[in-house]
């Protein structure tokens, strides 16, 4: 756990500022009739879960250069999610990956409780071949052999049974199969045995579990990808059942899509399972949330916090990006925040000014009322949520000054760069 | 009636050399196990059907520069249409558009009679106001007032009037609404009209009727479109019943978006109605089919090959595009002649073989497979099919020696061009 | 000219808060070492110019939906521009299009007298037929015909000569030349073309003006449009020589390309000339400024704000939108203040540390950096720069107050709507 | 080198159906006046270069999944691509990557001597730690720090001594450096770093050396990649001097673009250097030529052939592909012959025609006289060209029957497979 000092020590310098800026914004909020301590209310109670391999430094196929400090076990990776949670307080919870993560469950349990953090959905790996007898390189869960498929299925059945032991609740499945050739599979043939074998996933779901299906455009496959979109996962949960639910990823879709209306009509559906937050400005470039576009951002969380009421509504919020360039704790506490920020703004639109200007086509109008909820600049929100739950101010400030990374850094095995997938 | 002695006269040139090039292409078929006879009876059997308005020439927001002999009414279309299927005997039908359309059903059946054409699918209009007490400027079939939607419904349903006395066994519905801003409508309920008003034109199908429900990702609206992919289009289509059908036109989805996949994926669905072909290189460019990506539409006709026997497959097919800078009886006869051609060459495909590499996962020959249907010059077939049907072997110069577009020019009113919707 | 008591009224119910909200402001950016004054004092002298046909409702090729007291004459639409001006004191001068807004130059002296206008880029038209023996239908500047080349020179000359009576000091050309089919048009020789019009139009420059070049991808033409590129545009403007500069439409990219990339290597060639600004989701979609991705506005004008002291640059900024949905006064005065919204956004950024960070590849700091200054809520700045000029601080309000449109509606000829382009 | 009697063995059974095939093809084009000697003389003539590294089953970040016989050194490589050169008889040299290749020059032109083969452009890589001092994780020729440019560039000089030795007479450049963040880098000092240590680079070429200057839209930077397009390629060749020219990789660019555009403005500005074949869908996907679009790869080299004359142009072909689910010589053979093949098909253009119907702006004929090229197969010609010169008439079947794959599986170490970059 990070030193509790060091944060107070850091929150000290610029809590009179941070009160000053608050009662402004309190007083702005006001006049508009909103009251700031219920907006706060909201932002304390957010949360969304941390991947345990973000707090690696991410690559691209040409070449990955690690930092100082990386996690080499899971047991690291739950100490690096400790710090953003204990600075941020907004990510109480860890997602694991198989094998990646696979431990003790009990040994996992135990570092869960010593660090005051959670599980949060699984996710299981036939992306890539991590030592199984069957090659996942013409596909896994839809490959042509039946084999392949039966030891995909199996690893899928072993993340729930390992997810089981840590109290997580849900299965998250993506997959890399598709195909880099037009004619290589039978795309339709392929969805029926992707079917086939999510079929037997969902049959090892215990009672009060959910499966989440997560589609992508391309990459790594890059003619055809078996779930390529909100339709091909849509008719995958419709399908499978009432515990099967889809799950969006920011960064996995064609070029100009509208990301909100794809929330929109799931929600419709009754299908919306949870996200994948990251941001991109190309492909699936899982950079820093709220980095690229804040208010694509904001604007998916506007329909969210307006479908708030609906019955059944259940969603999984998860970060998931690449860090190739920064620390990936700082990456990941910065993620937290600006999603916390788009969560909270979107939590100031007037709901029934908006409902009166869309009645009457007044565009402009209505168009004014997201934008003005989102520049209202509701940092103090947030950093009065960190400081009142234990959080620093600044997680930023707070976690340089105390130098975790110089520690890890000698504490940690170093770990070799090199070349990536590509050769 | 296109004069047939001009067609014999324009054929007689060249018929000793098709006759040889069909020779010389069934002696390199047959060594591939292929009967060209049967895949000139394909070739003979197929049919796509012509818009009406596609007759008169396009333009884009900024201008529209008519050319000679623009058709006024319906009757001068079905002229025109007659031209087209008379010389490239495949395109029987003709696919109207109301209220451009709208005449006395008996004079419409007589024209038809005359020219020898048929009706296919109904279109109706809520994209621009023709006349009605409620503007479309903010949506029809989705519009927040309940009088406006009720007026869009009520077109509709004239259209299946009509159609129904004319022969047509379906109703195309595309609409422009959506959004120019984020807040502009509520997208969860603005769809939720739609399906209601979906509803009302549903019960208003006649037995043998089907209603297809268009996509398109954008244009008109700027910022979202009700309908704007295949998965809000499945949505419906599933929300409406068995009647109800999804419609794929080629130019109306985001950049990378893999097509044939679409086309897979609602086969898979049982939902797939039909097609409106051209072809595109930007947005919704409606250019000429075939002339920008041909490997594309054969790919597309691919998968329609592989699905022929699907149980229950119905498919209408319609040529949609906007012909800016040419003669577009021209346009339509190409145009249609490609489509046919992909589809020809994609009778062409070895699906055993395929198959088989597919199993192996042989991605390399699987894909030389397609390529080798592909490259494989069909003319012969095409043009031979013609000829037997009483077409042209090759329609645009028997059209020009005709010299029909000059006739319909000093017959017809002169156009005035100018500028397009944008001021 | 806008009635100055109604102004006077509208902001005497908001003043006091205004007056809190910014001394808040102040002193939060005080501790930030930022002067608000002098941030204030850029926002007063901010500047962007309006298109005289932004004023009328645009449209697509679909229809046009016009709404009331559209502007018939350039008079009205100058008496628009002027509501515009009083209200934001943004927009000073007004850009003509030509033939659109032909008048007797002294005619337009005096009306721009009269409202407190002047007169920013002429713009010329040859992407639609205005009358002349010779048709744009294939092209103008770079057409095969030499008389129609010589017909589009002739009329950009004109341009010229009307804006150098207006006080112009630049023209702007945009061209629609392209194709619509691959082997349409030899893509090199076309180029040549273009370039040969342009020099002979670049000879008739006044000394003191200016020619921008502005590219485009596509629309009208949708296979190929000669100046397709800035990479164009800039062998365009290094071929006429030093008065050759480009102007960069925000809406004429290909998807997903950075912008404000392509603004940073004009200013390091020493070619750019000036903006047209907007929004985009899809193609050239001419939404309202900062509606739709806000945060690229911001990163567009921190490298121009980055620039500032670059010896030479002298930028001409327009809004070219195009107002479907709102009414175009409205969608002109929110889009002015977004656009100086982000221009004051971009004042804010602490350069020095941004430097610093960059020169350390503090990459995570950096970013923040530039997230700081976007996240203040700079809307006192922009309304006291507004108060203070004369100006209103809710200029919508102050503009619905006043009833204008009511007025013009009723005083101004009925305009019929209908199709757009398409038929 | 590949057994010569098994190429003999293979040709035999398929030499008879081949002549036939030839024999029609040739009748038929000399009804539309073309000479096929003429075109087969083209075809023999016609040569791409290999590059070395696209001998090894290629990867994403995900994964990398290895085959058989993975080749270990730059001499498996060699031996590799003569089995290429061997069967296809179209890629007579090979381009290296250093420092992948590193080895002995006298080493290297001896294998040469012993394998018929020469070398093509070198290649460097800073795109990847191979052991420097200086890490490339925030740049290489544009980074920040001096000593950083200092290593790349030395290590690009290097590249040029060692092909001096080889024979080879020029350096490609392509460097990852860009940015993930808005923010991270300043674009423009960035863009002047790199132009210095381009002329650091540019002073050591030999004589009669050139330089390529490659541009790409993104990956591995996900915000912004110094070399983004041609515009920046150009400012940086236009800046080096005459030696330096642009290198076109076909999926380097933004969706929807233009290429075979970007292709004829480097024409005109007498900077087009060379090619890097591939196809791709979506982003980089470095997929094998002529097997997404066909089309557009006709388009490029039919803009390659009509420029044929220009003074001056003198072009590097090479192909630049990852094969991450075929056998490397596999496609790499197919996709010389798909590269061949669409510029034996862009021979067949008939010129004169196409530039009568451009005058006379006929772009539906225009448009025709392209396609029919297109749809010629010219397999025949290909396979003749090849048998001719002692190649295989079909490749794949030659190789597959000798069993190279199987020798080489045998004879060298297998590979592990694993992660990609990501993790």
């Amino acid at each position: 756990m990070f030193d509790e000092s060091s944060i107070h020590a850091a929150n000290e310098t610029v809590q009179g500022d941070l009160a000053r800026d608050y009662d402004a914004l309190g007083e702005k909020l006001a006049r508009e009739g909103i009251d700031i301590e219920t907006i706060r209310k909201r932002a304390t109670d957010f949360a969304v879960a941390v991947p345990s391999w973000g707090t690696g430094t991410g690559g691209t196929r040409f070449a990955r250069f690690p930092g100082g400090g990386e996690p080499a076990t899971i047991f690291d990776r739950l100490d690096d999610c400790a710090v953003i949670n204990d600075l941020t307080r907004a990510t109480p919870t860890v997602s694991l990956h198989i094998p990646w993560d696979k431990a003790d469950p009990a040994d996992l349990l135990a570092k869960a409780e010593e660090t005051g953090l959670g599980f949060d959905c699984m996710n299981s790996n036939t992306f890539s071949d991590t030592g199984g007898d069957h090659s996942y390189k013409y596909g896994s869960l839809s490959h042509t052999d039946a084999a392949t498929r039966a030891q995909a299925i199996a690893h899928n059945l072993e993340c729930i049974e390992i997810g089981a032991k840590l109290g997580s609740k849900a299965l998250t499945v993506w997959i890399g199969d598709g195909s880099n050739f037009p004619g290589q599979t039978h795309m339709g043939r392929q969805f029926e045995r992707y079917l086939g074998s999510m079929k037997e996933i969902y049959k090892g779901l215990p009672e009060d579990w959910r499966i989440f299906s997560e589609h992508k455009i391309y990459e790594p496959a890059f003619y055809s990808t078996v779930v390529q979109d909100w339709g091909t996962s849509l008719l995958t949960a419709q399908e499978l059942g009432e515990k099967a639910f889809c799950l969006v990823d920011l960064g996995h879709h064609a070029p100009n899509v509208n990301i909100e209306m794809i929330v929109s009509r799931l929600i419709h559906a009754g299908k919306l399972g949870g996200f994948h937050f990251n941001d991109s400005k190309y492909g699936d470039d899982d950079l820093d949330s709220g980095t690229i576009e804040p208010y694509r951002l904001f604007l998916v969380w506007n329909e969210l916090v307006d479908a708030e009421a609906t019955p059944g509504l259940n969603l999984a919020h998860m970060i998931d990006q690449s860090h190739n360039v920064t620390d990936p704790i700082e990456s990941l506490m910065v993620s937290a925040m600006e999603i916390q920020r788009a969560y909270v703004q979107a939590s100031l639109v007037d709901r029934a000014a908006l409902a009166g200007y869309q009645a009457d086509n007044d565009a402009l109008m209505a168009s004014a009322t997201l934008r003005r909820a989102f520049r209202t600049d509701v940092e103090p929100i947030l950093a009065r949520a960190r400081l009142d739950a234990g959080g620093a101010i600044d997680p930023i400030r707070a976690y340089r000054a105390a130098g975790y990374r110089a520690q890890v850094t000698a504490r940690r095995p170093k770990v070799a760069g090199g070349g990536g997938g590509i050769v």
